[in-house]
Formats: structure tokens, sequence, C-alpha cells
């Protein structure tokens, strides 16, 4: 299990490179920090450090590796453009973000098939799972093997969070759909600070081994997404945590039992079965137990 | 923590005893079983045993008590029809449930401030934590305290599992909004019998401390939603795992800092961080960590 | 095409009689109005004139009823609890309405097999047509012919809008699925009063015969919703405009070929068409049309 | 009104000619096509004609064009890479699309602030209409004004159509959120031939001024999205009921009474209507119209 932390932007030198110190003390594993931003509206005045250039984007990465460095963090960044994968693999960074609104974005995809890099694949807000799957397998359709999978919330009934974080996604892509590792980013997925730390445990114990956590040396002058990213010491406190859940569902995952390991006897015995508990009036009954309710 | 679980339907005499006896060995703690029982076509030739007369309402439910009584177990069964409630508390149900599609039956919640039974209201499909809570005000409106919620899945972007079980609903109950016991249904959240294992105890990691799992004695012959029973091996083992992560989670409890505990330092030191982290040129920045990305 | 119109509450005699002669007087066929109303708080302090006691049911009835009698306008009333079935059809309602909340209401729709009056099924928000058209079954399956299907408003991505009103759910409804009349709710479908005009006429051009609005004689005090009924001025300009979208609907339905008359011609050509479109090189091609994009 | 139609694809050149001729015989005003396409799996096998290289893509969009201009239409072509605009600009394409999966493509919307041509931004389908709006005015932010909205179908709790066309959504951008002209893609809207018909008229009556429908020469042999292509007798059909609709509501949209013309009557009336309404019981009721139900 691996965390991954960090602030939702670079800000400043001095502000990743605190940022670095405090995730390298929390116990957390890599450094996570957009230079690029994503952001809802366009006039919102900050689109990250290395937004404006060419220049600037060289300039932003730097700081981040530099901060990774310094700590021994290998650094997570976000891509948005195709013609930046270069860059970024150039300064260094240890491993690309693919981000929720470009989760079926064809020409950043198909890039990232030459990259040597690690890919996280963000599940966009609209997707279903095998439908996200097939996105994932772009990346993936020319060999490229590195390729972890994220969820960061859906679109759902729920309004109360920020979006609705898809923990039966995790558990079905980890027990059922994929071999990728599986992440989970908590912090978008509820939008809201003080649900980090329940539901980034809940997401390990649904199969994740990946986390993603947003966290600053003061989130409350973070420049975007300071409402859900992480006090220090609410950080260290969930990486202590996660890793005792880790342990947890490792020790207790082989309580569970494959049904297909029991399907075969249940099968075997029907007819007993159904004569034990129905009698003869049941005799002629079709097996009804597939009928959805 | 507790764990209830069952059968969706009671379908025979000896089919619910065995049920009471199995769910009794595996170390749940009440017996479920539907007597009257939802069906989304109907034409499904299954209603509940007890769905075609007073008659059969009345034996149905004795059946389940009488199984309840033999093995020590307290009884949950689902009522649809608010002139039914009574018929319940006369045979002795010991806690009656509100289903999903019943979440907004009006003049059902009306009743059921009046059974002195304590009710299980499952949140309905479309239904914000918010909107959701304010219909279990319904019931609670007169005085009555012994609600207790319940998470069952909710619409999303998802389709691969049959609804989206919203943890993040339950952890934002348990920790933000209510103070009535929340409870996780994974069978119907994931209606996949291979996913209700690790969803219910990261159902129980995001803040559940009811336990609602379906479980039958040979589920490949249920006569409803054996698609997503357990076999009995499954469940005891999903018990046993149940009470390690709940152990867990009450061990670590304690790791979790709510952020109005750090609010306040960190606020009254923001201009000092400003001043650390971004120097002289952030001076007239208004504080801008709400904005949403 | 029928529009039914009329507040959302009967709030008192002089009330309904106002808004009877209104709707009259536009134009509209027949005459709405709750008696016993939903309401997603229980504080909301108004649940309809009828909701204290039986003797308010059967007075709240009775002004509706006497008002469209005065008027010549059948009336269209909803019902909460299956045992006031009786009651609505001994005071004389004309048309009962099953609302949104209730539209998976098993033993309301169980109970309303029996009722000679014609029933308005209002599609639930989080139903899938398909799924929507099973629960309208359960009433249908003994036999009951007239009942009317509508849109409401469903869940969706928007939130601008209070619901999202599934035109191509009525599209599909009346051109595909089903030979039952339909309905289209704009007022629910919305929940602005200014959205309300158009987007009936859309219902309209989309497959609706019948509509349903919500007027008040002045909406600024209406009692309930008044955010989304038209005022008369408006009711009666949309009435006028509806029989014009109709009617221009009427004569231009003979304009649209189903793809059935076609498909037999295009099928036979199609090996020539590859040729001629295609050329050579796509001899080999599997026919590929039906792939997803 | 405009009518924008043509194949998901340009297959071929003697494909593009014959669908454009077809195009300007059905009256319809433009002619689509896609060049480079997305495709939800990675294996389709079919990525569009000029997917495979730059001058796979110049000899693409050349055959659109030429085809346009043979028979005096217009093109819209679709671009998912911001490093293609430039290529679109000389080879004379006329409008660029941006298609649902980029809507949120921050990248190729930041590109586009820089084209004199117009473009055509699809709502992705997780978008509410104001996140939509935000994304739009990441194109304009700079002064760019010849931006064309458009509606083609969004997440919903239907799964009969493939998407949810919300039609609502075009009315709240037309008649209360934009002064930009908005579209309707019924094609993607229902991904139903059938449907496609009947929604393109239901969307010009809720405010639609510009109409995308999928065309082809012969649909079941389409490589792509065959399944909602039109044939060409349907689509001539569909053009004249177009116009038709269109007069239409050109000649009602005067019945349309704003409730801003109404609201200080009404409200300077509300006492004396309370008063004749409701009579003396009802003084010391505080304002209730606004409370949803």
């Amino acid at each position: 299990m691996t965390v991954v932390a960090g602030p939702c932007s670079v800000e400043s030198e001095p502000q990743i490179m605190e940022a670095a110190r405090l995730v390298k003390e929390s116990g957390a594993r890599a450094l996570r920090g957009g230079v690029v931003k994503y952001r809802s509206s366009p006039y919102s005045g900050w689109e990250g450090i290395g937004s404006n250039s060419e220049e600037a984007l060289h300039n932003g990465l730097k700081l981040i590796v530099k901060a990774g460095k310094e700590f021994g963090l290998p650094t997570v960044v976000e891509v948005l453009d195709p013609y930046d994968v270069s860059v970024y693999e150039d300064i260094g960074v240890d491993c690309i973000q693919v981000g929720e609104p470009n989760s079926k974005n064809q020409a950043l995809l198909n890039r990232l098939r030459d990259t040597p890099l690690p890919v996280i694949h963000k599940r966009g807000n609209s997707l279903d799972i095998e439908a996200y799957l097939l996105w994932v397998e772009r990346v993936m359709a020319n060999g490229k093997e590195n390729v972890i999978l994220c969820e960061r919330g859906i679109l759902s009934a729920n309004k109360y969070t920020r979006n609705t974080l898809d923990l039966g996604g995790i558990a079905a892509l980890h027990y059922q759909l994929s071999c990728l590792p599986v992440g989970v980013d908590a912090s978008h997925g509820t939008g809201i600070r003080d649900l980090v730390h329940s539901m980034t445990l809940a997401g390990i114990m649904a199969g994740a081994s990946l986390v993603l956590i947003e966290a600053h040396p003061n989130p409350l002058i973070a420049k975007s997404d300071g409402f859900q990213g992480l006090f220090p010491e609410q950080l260290t406190q969930l990486v202590t945590a996660c890793e005792q859940v880790w342990e947890l569902r490792k020790r207790i995952d082989s309580l569970y039992i494959p049904s297909a390991n029991l399907e075969g006897d249940y099968d075997s015995r029907a007819a007993t079965d159904k004569k034990r508990l129905f009698g003869r009036e049941e005799k002629s009954t079709r097996r009804a137990s597939e009928q959805k309710g």
C-alpha cells in the first residue's frame, strides 16, 4: 500500500518544500502536486504555477521534482496537454496523472501509450466501471503495463458530497475485473475535509492499494481546493491509520471465500435442498434464484 | 456493531428454521426475512409467503418469529402497507424495516410514528443524504427515537453493480449529520454475491454499526435475489471479518482529528504562513482556499 | 390532447372555485388539485387541506369535486394511502393520480387494480423507462386498462432544473413501447415557472397527449410549490399554444417514416452500396454499423 | 434555424460525396462528418479515416471540404487534439466541433480561443447547465464570440436511450441563461434511429435553433454509429418537419409571457388575494409560496 500526498497545487518553492517535508514526516511515500491545474471557471485567477508559458511549466515542474528529490519522494504530477508529456519526462517527474476531466481525452491517452513513466488514470465521473476500463485499455493497447486505476468520485443521487466515491467500483476492479493496482482519492471523492479520513480507510478496505490525499502546510491559505486538503497533523494520523487498515486487510483477506469455490457443491445438492426446504409441492419449480427483485 | 442476516424471503418453515440456525451459528445477532416482497415485475410469480391474504401474512410472520425465538435471534421484517403495522406488532416481530421503494411513502412513514418497535428506514435510491434525513425525520416528528438509518445503494453513473453503495453518505451520516445508528446493506448495494464481503467491511470502516446481509441455506434455489445471497460458509467468515474490522475501527477512531480542533490555530497563523510560503507578492491576495476547482 | 390544470393544493373553497373558473376560462379540460400533499419536510406546516383527519379528507375532496362540477371540469386528485381510494371513489373524484414518491408503492398500486377510475401513474425519478412500465403493469395486471403514463422529471447530471424532464422517455413510450396515453408535467419537470411554457410544448412535440400544468389564482401566495405555478394569464396563453403545437404534430406525424419500412430495402442493397461507397478494398469488411462509438 | 447533417464518419470519397449530395437534397444547410473519431474501445478497428498519420488527417479533411464545396455546404468537423486546430483552419473546414468527451478538455478549449472559426461546444454528459457554461466561457474568455452551445444527452436514471437529451437544459440556456445559439443533437441524445425524428422536433420547440442530425447513404453499412444514423428518406422528411416546427415556434413565441411582466401586479395584490382566497384565518400566515414541496 502506497500513500501519495501533497497539495492540490505547487504554489511556490517554499510551499512545495515545506509540503514535501510534511509528507515525508507523515510516513507517506510519494509527493503529489499540480503544476497546471484544471479550473471549472476560466476566471479563477489561478490555473497553476506552470500554466502561463512553456518556461513557467518547466520551472513549476522543476520545483516539485527538486522537492521530491530533497526528501526522497517520487513525484506524481497531472498532465493536461499531450504535447507536455515529453517535458514531464525530461524534467524527471516520476509518475504522470490523468485527471478526471481528461479521462476520455483520446489524444492525450493515445500519447501516453509511449511514455515509460507509470500513469495514474483517474476514472471520469460519468463512466461506468467497464466503460472506464476501455479508456484505460486505450493507454495499454500497445503493450504499456505500468498503469494504475484510480476512483475519485462519480455522479450520483447524492449532492451532499462533492462527488460520490464509488467504493463498490474499487471492489469490482480489485476483486473481479482487473489485475491493475487501484487507487482511492477521497479528497476529490468527498470534497469535505472531515470525510477524507474515514473514506480513505474505507477505500483501502474495499480493495485500494494506492491512496491519494490532498494535504497542505496550511490548507486555509491554499490557492485551490483548500476546503478538502488535510492539515498536516491530520495527514500524519491518517497515514498511520492507513497502515493499520492495510495490515488488517492483508490478514483477513483469506477469510473471503470466492463463490466459485462453493457453487459446485451447492448446485449438486440443489434437488435435495429443494426437497428438504420446500417439500413435495416445489418439485416442478423452475430454478428461480436468478430473478431480480 | 450488530449483524442482521437471513434470506431475502421467508419461503417455508424448514427454510426459515434452517436459515435461523445458520445465522445463529455464524455469530450474527438478528434474523431478517421478508414475508411480503417487493417485486419489480408483477409477473414474477412470487411476492412472498404472506402476500396473498391476511391469513397468509399472519402465518408468514409467525414462521419467522418462531424461528427467531427458537434460536434467540430478534427478527427484522419489512412492512409495505400501513395497515399491516399492527399485525407485525401483535405477532411479535422485533424490528420493522422500510424498504427502498417505500423510502418516501408518506402514509407508511406517518403510520410508523406510532409503533413502539424500532424502525430501520432504508434510503431511497434517488435521495440526497439531506433529503433522506428529512424523510427519516418524518417518522421521528412526534418524538419517536428508535430509528436506524440504512444505506443500500443509490443511482449513479456506475452500471456494473446493481446499485452504488454510497459509503460517503454513511460517513457523512455518522461523522457529521446524525446521532442515529447507520446500517450498511451491501447485498442490495452491490447485487453481486462476490462483492458483499468486501463492501460490508468497507461500510463498517466508513461508519456503519449495523450490517444487513442476505444469506440462504442454498442461495442457488432461493425464490428471490439468490444472486446476491451469501452461502452459509461465506456468512460465517464475513461475520468474523466484520468483528475484526469493527474492533480495529474502535481502536483507531481516536486517530481522527476533527478539523474544528485545528482550524483556529491555522487561521491565526494564516498571515505568517502566507508570508513564509508565498513571500511579499501575495500580500493582497484574498483568501482563496474555498474556491472550488 | 387534454390539458389538466390547477393548483398544487386545494387551499380553501374560494381558492379552488376561483382556480376552477380560471382553468375553465383558459380552455383547459380538467381540474387538478391535491387534498393530501407530499412534503419533503415533516415540518412544512402544510400537508394539504385533507391531511389531518378522515373528516378533513372528505371535506377537501368535496371542495374540488364541487368546483369541478360547477365548471364542467373532471377532477384529478392524488392519492397517498391505499385505504383512501374508496373515499375518492365515493365522493366523486374523476381520476386518481399516483405521485412520484409512490411510483413504486406496491401496496397502493395493488389496490388501484380494483378501482374503476382512470389512474395517472407518474414515473418515479429513479426509474428507467422499462422499469417504470413494469410498475405500471402492476396496476394493470388483472385487466385494468384505463391507465395513463406521465413523465414528471427524473434524476440526472443537471442541477439547474428541479428535475430533468425526460422527453426522450416520452418519445420512447409513445413511439416504441406502449399504447397507453402519455402525459407531460413540466411544472415538476422543471420546477421553474418560466420554463413550464416551452417544456410543455416540447413535451407535446415529443409524444405527449396529456398535459399537466400547475396554475394558481395568485401563485405568489400559494401554500406549496408556488415557484412553479403559472399565473392565470400564462395558463391561458399556454393552453392556446398547446393546441397549436398539437395541431401541427397531428399534421406532420405522417412525415415520420419508421425505419422498419426502409430497412429491408437498404439491407438488400448493402453489398452494392459497399462496393459503390468503399470500393474493392472493403470486400471483406464485416458489417460494422452496430458498433457503439 | 440551421440543420447540419451528415455521416458520423467520413469513410471514403464516394461516401462523403454521396452523403453531401443527399444532405443538400434534403434541404439541410451544412455538412458534418468526423475525420478522427472517438471510440470507447481502442480495439474497434476504426478511429476515422484521418486517425493514423498527419497525412491521413490532411487527406480526410480535404475530402469533406471538397464535398462541402461541391454542394455549397459549409462543413462542421470535430477536433480532438489542440495541435490539429491549425490544420483544420488551413484546409478550409468551416466550423470546429468539440465533442462530448472533450467538453472539459482544458488544453483544447484554451487553444480554441485563438481560432477565427465558429466552434460548436458540446455539453459533457456529466455537466450541470451552469457548470457547462463555465467551460464554454473558457473558450470565450479572451473575446471570442462565435461559439454555439449544443445539448447531446447527459447521464440520468434512464437507461433505455443511449443518453438523456436534456431539453429542459436547452430551454434554460435559450430562455434564461445565454444569448448564444443552442443546438440539439438527438442522434447521440437518443442513440435510437427511430427516436431522432420526434426528439429533434421537440428540441426545436424547447429552444434550439441549430439541429445536428446523423445520416448516411446507407446507415446499415456505416463504419460507426450506424444504429442512430437516419436513412436518406428520413432525413429529407425530418428537415421538412423541422422547418414547420420552427415556423410555428416563431409564430407562437409571442404567446409566452415572462413572469417578470406579471410578478409586480400579483405581488401588489397579494394581501387582497389572501383575504379573498383564504379569509380572516390566514392573516398571520407568512408567505409560504416559495417552500419546496
